[in-house]
C-alpha cells in the first residue's frame, strides 16, 4: 500500500465533489487519484484535474482497472451503488459507499457478500457518527459518565422538504431521511434496535402525502440492551437544520445542541437574539465529512475495522423497513419481522 | 362574595401546607380562613393559626358547614378526594382539588357531576400549566409564533424514585407521574389526545418492577388536530428534576430548558460548570403553586372558567389509562377504547 | 430578645414597603411590629395593619421609644438617615439602614460612631451581596475554585435614566448608582479598593450633563491584594437591567449572567429569541431583599456580625468620592486622598 | 494580473505554515507559488512543494525578483518585517505582513511610505477582524442594531504565558498581545482611540515582572466618537483562550462568547459541564486566518482597499505605546502624546 491512499471518486455530483475536495485538500493521508462520472462535464474534468487527479474518465471501470488506485468512493446515483460495490470488490478495491447501498435488501446483501468475499473494506457514508457533537456524547458514554444507557432521543429536521418527485423515488422518509437517525441511535445506544413503533403524518406538504409518504414522523425504538429511544423527523423546520441528540443513563445525561454560525447574542429593546442553526447538512456536517473520509483512509492504511460497516448499513435499513411497516400496520414491529 | 376569597384547606400534609402558606402570604385576593386535618397535630394547629386561620378542626365537615368559608382546597389523601369534592359541592363550596380526583373513573365522574349539579367551580391541581416557562411557550403558540402545532415533546424525570410501597398504591407511573405530562401535552397541543403508544421498562429499580410498574417510559401521542407528541419519564435522573417542553410547528418552535438555581458558570482547568436543575417539584414549581391558586381565586371572584377543569383531569386520566393498556397489550390504544 | 425580631420600619415608600412585606410574609424569624412615616397615608396605615403591625405612627420617635420594638429599618429619605440612625442607636435599637447613610462623610462617621457607642448592630442595605448569582461566585472564590483573585469585572446598567431633577440631588452616578458596584467589587475581591480611575461621558441624556453628572462611566479599580477591577455603568440599557459579575483568578473564573424571566427559546424563520433580562431592581433582586433582611434578623438574634457593616458603607463611599475626583481631575486617585 | 493571485510566503514558521496551507488548500483565488525561509529545512522544502510551490528558496530576494509572483506574505521574524516590506514594495509586490510591522515607529512609517510610494497594497495580519463572531458584532453595528456605540469591552486572555525570554524581546504586553485588542476596539468602535489609561500588574509569573513587563492589564480607552472602552488581558487563563467582545450602544448590545469545540452538555450528579473554550489562537482563529488571506487576495485581484491597512497597524501601535507610557507614568495618556 502506498503511503497515501490513492482514491478514485465515482460520481461528481454534490456529495462527490465534497468528498473529492476533502480528499485532495484536507486529508494528508489520502489523495484524489481519479474521478469517474458517466456524464462527465468539462467543468467536472477541470475541477478534478485542478485537485490533482491523474485519471479522469466517463467510465468507472477505468478506475477499477487501474492498479494505481487503491480505493473508490461511490457517490453515483443510488441505483448504481450495489453494482459498483460488487465490481469494485471484485477488482480488489477498498470501498467507501454513500448511503444507502441500495433500497433492496437482497442487493445490499449481495454487495456486502462481494466485499466480504474479496476481503476488502466497505465503509458506509453515515457521516454523523463523526460529528464533533455526537461523537463527544459517545465518548462520554464510553468513559462511563452516562452509566447504563436508558434513553436515546434524537431530533432531526430538515430546513425544507424535497420536491415531491424526489420523495416518490426516495424510498420514503424512513429509508431516505430517518435512516441517518437509526444509525445514530444504534451508535449512541451501543446496541441493536429490536423493535420500532412509528407514528407519522402529512403536516408539511400534501404533495408528499400524495406521493405515498409522510413528512413528519415520531418513531419509538427498543434496543437489545433494554434502552428505549425516540426519533422525530420533520421535512421542514423553518428555523433551519435541527440536529440534536440526547443520551440519558443511570449516571447522567449528555445533550448536544445545534451548531450555530457564531456565538453572538444581540440584546435589543424587544428580545435577546442569536443566530439560527447552520442551514443544512453541507454546513452542519462539514467537519464530519472530512473526518469520515480520514477514518476510511486510516482504516485501510492501518488495516483496522471501518467505523461504519456494511452490516451497520443493513441494520439501519431493517430499522427503516420496520418503521415503514409499523406506520402502515399501526402496530409495533420487531426488526426480526423484516429481516430477510 | 367577600372581597377576599375565604379558603379552607383540607389536609395539612406537604402540599396542603404549601397551599396554605401561599394563600395566607402570597395571594392578596384570598385568605386562609380555615384548616381541617383528620390527624391534626398541635404543630399543624399552631401553623394554621399563625397564618390567620380562624377555624381549625379535625373535621373537614366543619369547614363545609361554615358559611364564612367560600372555597375549599382538597389536599387530603387521594382516596378521600372524590367524597370530599362531592360533599363540598353539595355544601355549595367552590373547589380546588389536588390531582388525581380519584384512581377510578366512575368516582371521578361522580365528583365532576356533583360539582356541575351544584354549579360550583372545580379546579384540578395541574400546577405546571402555570409554570413561567411552559406558560410562555403556550403564549407563543397562541400569539401565532409557532404556527400550526406539529410536534410536542416533553421530558419529565424525577430526581429519585419513590419507595416501592408507594409505587404499589400509586396507580402506576402513568396515573401517578406522567399524568402531569399528559395534561401538559394537551395544554400545549391545544387539542385532545386520541391515541397513545407506550414503551416502558424497569431500568431504575427492580423493586418497582416487582410492584408491577415500570420506572422508565416513552409514550407516543396522537392529537385530534393531527399533531404528534412524545413524553419520556424516568423515576431517576441523577442530576435532578428534569422538566423540559418543546413545541414545534409550521412557523417555528419553542423550547423550555430547565430552571437553574443561578446563572453562574465556573471556568476551570477541566471544564466549564454550571449548576444542576432545581432539585424537585417544590423548588421547581414554587411560583406555579402560587399562580394556580391565585388563578383559582380569580376564577371564583370574577366568575370565570377555571384554568384546569375537572374534565381536563378526566381526559388526562383516560390518556394514562390508555398508556397502561398500551404497555400491557403492546399496541397503540385509542383513548376511546378506555373511555367509559 | 424575643424569639422573633420585632421590627419597626421607618418610611413607607417603595423600598420601605418591600422590606415591610418581606418582614411580615417571608422572614419567619422576624415580624413587622411597627411602621412610621411622617406623611403616613390611610392606605399606608391600612397596609401596615394588614401585615400585622401593632404600632403605626407619623412619628418615628414612637417606634424608638417603644420597648417592644427591637430593631428599626430606616427607609426614609436619604437626608434623614444619619439622624435616625443616631437616634435609634441612642434608643438602643438594632439598625438596618438603606444606602447611603448620608452623602456627607462626617455625618456618616457620626452615625457609625453612635451605633458603635450604643453597641447596636448597623447593617447597610447593599442587597446585591445576597443575590443568588453573586453570592455563588463569592462561594466559589471562598471554596478555592478561583484561586487568587486577579480581575473583577462588573457591568451594571439601568433600563432607563432617572429624571434630571433626581440626578441633581442624587450625589451623582458614583454615589447614587455605582456605589452598589464598589460594594460588590470589594465583596468579590475580598480586598479593599486602594485607587480608582474614572472615565465618564454624557451619552444618554444631555440633561444629565447639564445637571453636572455623567450617565456612562467606566472605572478602573486597584485592590490592596493586587487585583485589578473594572466597573461599567450606563443609565440606559434599552434591553433592561443588566447586572453581571465576573471574577477571574489563578485557578479559574466565574461569571454570572443576567437573570431571565423564563428559559424559553423561540426558534423562528429569522432568529432564535429569548427573553430580555428582568426589568429592574425590584424584580431582579427580589430574593436578595428577603435574604438581606433575614440575615439582619439572624445577626441580631444570634449576635453575629452583620454581613454589610457601616464601615463597608463608608469604604464604598470613599470609592465613589475618589471616582468623582478622578473624573474631575482626569487622573487616577488614591482612596487615601479622599479619606477624611 | 493572473486569475489566481500567485503568492510567495516568506518565513515557514508556525504562522507561515498556516498561511501557506490556507493559500494552497482553502483559497481558490490564490495559490502558493513560492516559499522562502533563510533557514529552510528539507522538511519545509518538501512541505512547500507538496502544496504546489514552484519556487522554494533560502533567499526572500528570489521571490521578490520573480515576475510570476504577484504578492508576498511576510511571516519571518519581526525584526525583518519592515525591511522586507520595503524591499517587496520596491519590487512591486502586493504585501501581506504579519503584525507588528516593527516595534519602532519610524521603521513602520518607512515601510508604510515605501508601500504607498510603490502603489502596492499592504495588509496587516490583524486576523481577528475576520473572526465569525467579532465580524458579526460589527455587522450588527453597521446595520444599526446597536445604535450609537457607547461602550466596547474586550476580554483577551492567553492559556499560558510565554517564556520570560520571549517577553523580554516582545515589546511588552501592550505591543505583543494587547495590540490585537486595540485593533479590535478601533474596529468595533468605528472610531479612533484618543486616550488610554493602563493599570497593570504581575500576577501570573514573577519572571515576567523581572523582564520589565506586566502579565495582567486593564486598559481604559476613549474614542474620538465619545465612546469608552476597556480591554483586559491576562497571560494565563487556566481554562483556555478567552476571547470575548461586547459592544453596547443606544439601541442595544451585542456580545460574543467564546467558541467551544462542541455543544455537548454533560449532566451529572454534581454539575452540568460543558467544554472549555478552544485552546489557543490557532484553533480559535482558524477560520479567521483563511478569511483574512482570502480578503487580501480579493483586495488585490479586485483592486479594493485592504481590510486592515498599514495605517491601522500604526494607530494600533500608538495605542500600545500610549498604554505603556500610561502604565509607567500612572496617568491617562493621549494618543497624540506618543504620535511621532
Amino acid at each position: 500500500m502506498a503511503e497515501q491512499l490513492r482514491i478514485g471518486v465515482i460520481g461528481a455530483g454534490r456529495i462527490g465533489k465534497i468528498h473529492g475536495e476533502n480528499i485532495a485538500r484536507s486529508i494528508p493521508q489520502a489523495r484524489l487519484e481519479g474521478l469517474a462520472d458517466i456524464k462527465l462535464s468539462a467543468e467536472q474534468d477541470a475541477w478534478a484535474r485542478r485537485l490533482g487527479a491523474r485519471l479522469v474518465s466517463k467510465d468507472p471501470g477505468d478506475l477499477l482497472s487501474d492498479p494505481a488506485i487503491d480505493a473508490v468512493v461511490v457517490c453515483s446515483s443510488t441505483d448504481t451503488h450495489a453494482d459498483l460495490v460488487i465490481a469494485a470488490a471484485e477488482a480488489g478495491k477498498q470501498i467507501f459507499c454513500e448511503k444507502p447501498v441500495d433500497l433492496s435488501v437482497p442487493k445490499v446483501k449481495a454487495a456486502l457478500a462481494a466485499a466480504k468475499k474479496a476481503g476488502v473494506k466497505l465503509q458506509i457514508g453515515f457521516n454523523r457518527r463523526f460529528d464533533h457533537n455526537f461523537r463527544r456524547i459517545r465518548e462520554y458514554t464510553l468513559a462511563g459518565e452516562i452509566g447504563a444507557v436508558q434513553l436515546v432521543k434524537i431530533s432531526s429536521r430538515d430546513p425544507a422538504p424535497p420536491p415531491p418527485a424526489y420523495v416518490a423515488v426516495s424510498g420514503g422518509i424512513f429509508l431516505d431521511m430517518m435512516i441517518h437517525d437509526f444509525d445514530m441511535a444504534r451508535f449512541q445506544a451501543g446496541s441493536e434496535i429490536t423493535e420500532v413503533y412509528a407514528a407519522g403524518a402529512v403536516l408539511v406538504d400534501p404533495e408528499i402525502g400524495k406521493a405515498g409518504d409522510v413528512d413528519t414522523a415520531m418513531v419509538t425504538l427498543r434496543f437489545a440492551n433494554g434502552a428505549i429511544g425516540v426519533i422525530d423527523n420533520s421535512r421542514k423546520a423553518v428555523y433551519g437544520y435541527d440536529q440534536r441528540v440526547e443520551v440519558f443513563g443511570s449516571k447522567g445525561a449528555a445533550l448536544a445542541e445545534n451548531d450555530l454560525p457564531n456565538t453572538v447574542k444581540l440584546y435589543s429593546e424587544t428580545a435577546v437574539r442569536g443566530e439560527k442553526p447552520l442551514y443544512f447538512f453541507l454546513e452542519r456536517y462539514k467537519g464530519a465529512f472530512v473526518d469520515e473520509m480520514a477514518a476510511f483512509a486510516d482504516a485501510v492504511l492501518q488495516d483496522k475495522p471501518v467505523a461504519v460497516s456494511g452490516e451497520d448499513g443493513l441494520e439501519d435499513m431493517y430499522a427503516a423497513l420496520a418503521a415503514g411497516k409499523s406506520l402502515k400496520e399501526k402496530r409495533p414491529v420487531s426488526i426480526d419481522d423484516v429481516r430477510i
